[in-house]
């Protein structure tokens, strides 16, 4: 009996990502069939079973991978920076940017002025940048807002980001982001906020997949996060944390002790902290782009984390204060140039385990049968040539759930 | 009696980047008219002299700036170094990834080896990338052929790649960028190749615009570059140095004391050779890309360059080596996150200053009436944006003598 296949992809060259021993899990002369957007079959050519694919499509040799996945983004924030990166580069100190009302105290200030379509119209080209590289899946998270309403607005908006045909919208609430100018010196009472009342908006909403918190010397304290996190397990929220960025507060270990999907930054983790987060499942999310910008020597442990088996992630960190990036591929390329990963640890930090970093690992992240056929194709000879390349767009075609990508407009 | 004009553009705020002590030579509420493919008239729309443009165009209160100029590519070259990257982050040594042939021996072999519409092919998406971020005018070096017949044939296709309507194309003979491997041990009967029967048969065709040297511990001698030198001054022909990137050769100085457009790299170059290049009025190229890949520590001396007034231009150095980068805009925000050059620095090196790196200031680099229309439109609220996001491409529209810039295809 012949399988009914609504496409057909023959003539590619497969980097399935799929762990099984091979290179980038890669299939020459490869075959993929898809079906209510979904990969019904994949596998060599030579292998094809009988079918009546209602459409049928030649990839022309080039290489097809999952579609990637930029598992840690703030895309959503009104105004940018780049005033006060001008006045820094021009020798203000930062206590001159700060009484110009710079920071990130200027990103929350903004984002609190701006309507929800100021905020989605300004998303949308960034979204836009991420897709044209073959992006089909973007985390979204909130924390420039730091009020309940405010916070809402950034998650609804992130929301609305997500259409049918476009890049799929994964979002996470980051109450825990920094604390706002009106609860100075009241830290605890802050952290009462956002694990009461500010999450339980969100959630009534059903606006957050997962909850962050910014953990670290300038950010909150472990126990304090452990109050937010206690908050999202009675919810049945997923959790996740920015961790030792800046110093090892023992982050990576109390990300894993907490179950967290992934803990992020980690230029400073500690051996037994990452060695936990393997244990755990706990992804290792990297940040090139931020350790790129604020100009960091302090490189994150990759050997560590090879040693553990930890999985590694790479992630755009896209934001207006500590990382202005729009481009997955050259994070990539920063994480091979910068932290020393291989092409295959940069690009399956970008699709299997940055799928597993948000959740998702069932549906996403690599070709194989049942998964969405979420897929991007590409004109190289090589996948390496996705890390080796600088900011060079080889992308030919991204599909989503099986069809042409929509960019936003 | 009214002005004949082809184009009116209104509404534009405007970065003409002449030096008239104001941020940007800006021009806010600017108005540029175009005839013939050149800037006819520009300044305040309020001061806009009666005229009977043929089109007229509301800028929509956009930034425009002069059009970028790359002024440091190797864009044309055969293979790619994928793989020897690859092999090097999975832990290669050098001496192995030479063994399996790697290094510019690699790309010579592969430059030899293709033809001309092979080399054309690859160039062109390369090309077309540098045009998509608004660069109306590219540099393309030979120096991976390292014989007659190869020299020739990479500048020929360099040329072909300048069509009327598309990019700008300059090109530079490299002869002298390695020893290729049969005059190993003769790099004298090496040297005389170049100066003689090369650079006879380059000139004959017209194929250069300037010659250039690499001159370094690795590279050529001072002697050996000034024999160049001098059979480049014989035929009328400008000089450029690759000067001072992996050690102090004093590079600096003896471009400015051959006149040289420019001395490219420079991260070595001491202070007395800067003071020298600004008299001379040689431009300081910095090349933040291969600083990036090759992950190296000595940052050019920027405040050096400052003080003697010493203008830097900024360029991708695109190449399969040492720097696939195929984004001018990036080596903006590498030249202030890395080299710390202020966002009007920066957008300086890509356009008035690079102009003066290709002997071309008269031509372009400014919004200026009698230079080319080429002109830069972008989606930004300041021009520090340009410089302040990583890898991301707000252009709106690129014009390349008065009319929308052709992609190649």
């Amino acid at each position: 009996m012949a399988e009914r296949w609504d496409t057909l992809w023959t003539n590619l060259r497969l980097a399935t990502m799929v762990a099984d021993g091979r290179p980038y899990g890669a299939i020459e002369d490869g075959a993929i069939a898809i079906r209510d957007g979904r990969i019904a079959w994949i596998g060599p050519r030579a292998e094809l079973p009988a079918n009546d694919a209602r459409a049928r499509h030649d990839g022309g040799g080039r290489w097809a991978t999952p579609g990637l996945i930029d598992c840690h983004t703030h895309l959503v924030f009104g105004g940018d920076r780049a005033h006060e990166f001008e006045l820094r580069l021009g020798g203000a100190t930062y206590e001159e940017i700060s009484r110009a009302g710079g920071g990130i105290r200027s990103t929350v200030a903004a984002t609190r002025a701006a309507g929800p379509e100021t905020l989605r119209a300004a998303a949308l080209p960034r979204l836009a940048a991420l897709a044209r590289e073959g992006v089909t899946t973007v985390e979204v998270k909130s924390g420039y807002g730091l009020d309940v309403e405010t916070e809402v607005k950034q998650l609804r908006v992130a929301r609305s980001l997500g259409v049918p045909g476009g890049s799929r919208i994964v979002t996470t609430f980051l109450g825990a982001h920094a604390l706002p100018p009106e609860f100075a010196g009241r830290q605890t009472a802050f952290i009462d906020l956002v694990a009461g009342p500010m999450l339980d908006a969100v959630a009534r909403e059903g606006l957050a997949d997962a909850v962050d918190v910014f953990a670290d010397r300038i950010g909150f304290t472990n126990e304090e996060t452990g109050r937010v996190f206690a908050a999202a397990h009675d919810k049945g929220i997923a959790v996740k944390l920015h961790a030792d960025q800046l110093t090892d507060q023992d982050g990576a270990a109390f990300a894993a002790r907490h179950g967290a999907l992934s803990a992020d930054h980690l230029e400073y983790a500690n051996e037994a902290g990452i060695a936990a987060m393997a244990r755990a499942g706990t992804v290792g999310v990297l940040l090139p782009g931020a350790f790129y910008f604020l100009r960091e020597k302090q490189l994150p442990p990759v050997e560590a984390f090879r040693r553990a088996g930890t999985r590694i992630a790479l992630a755009t960190d896209a934001n207006p204060g500590s990382s202005p990036a729009l481009s997955l591929l050259l994070m990539l390329n920063m994480g091979a140039t910068l932290f020393r990963l291989t092409p295959e640890e940069a690009l399956s930090g970008v699709t299997r385990h940055a799928a597993a970093a948000l959740g998702l690992g069932g549906e996403i992240g690599t070709l194989e049968t049942g998964k969405a056929a979420d897929i991007a194709i590409w004109d190289i000879e090589r996948p390496a040539e996705l890390t080796y390349w600088i900011a060079r767009n080889p992308l030919h075609l991204a599909l989503r759930a099986g069809r042409p990508l929509e960019l936003p407009r």
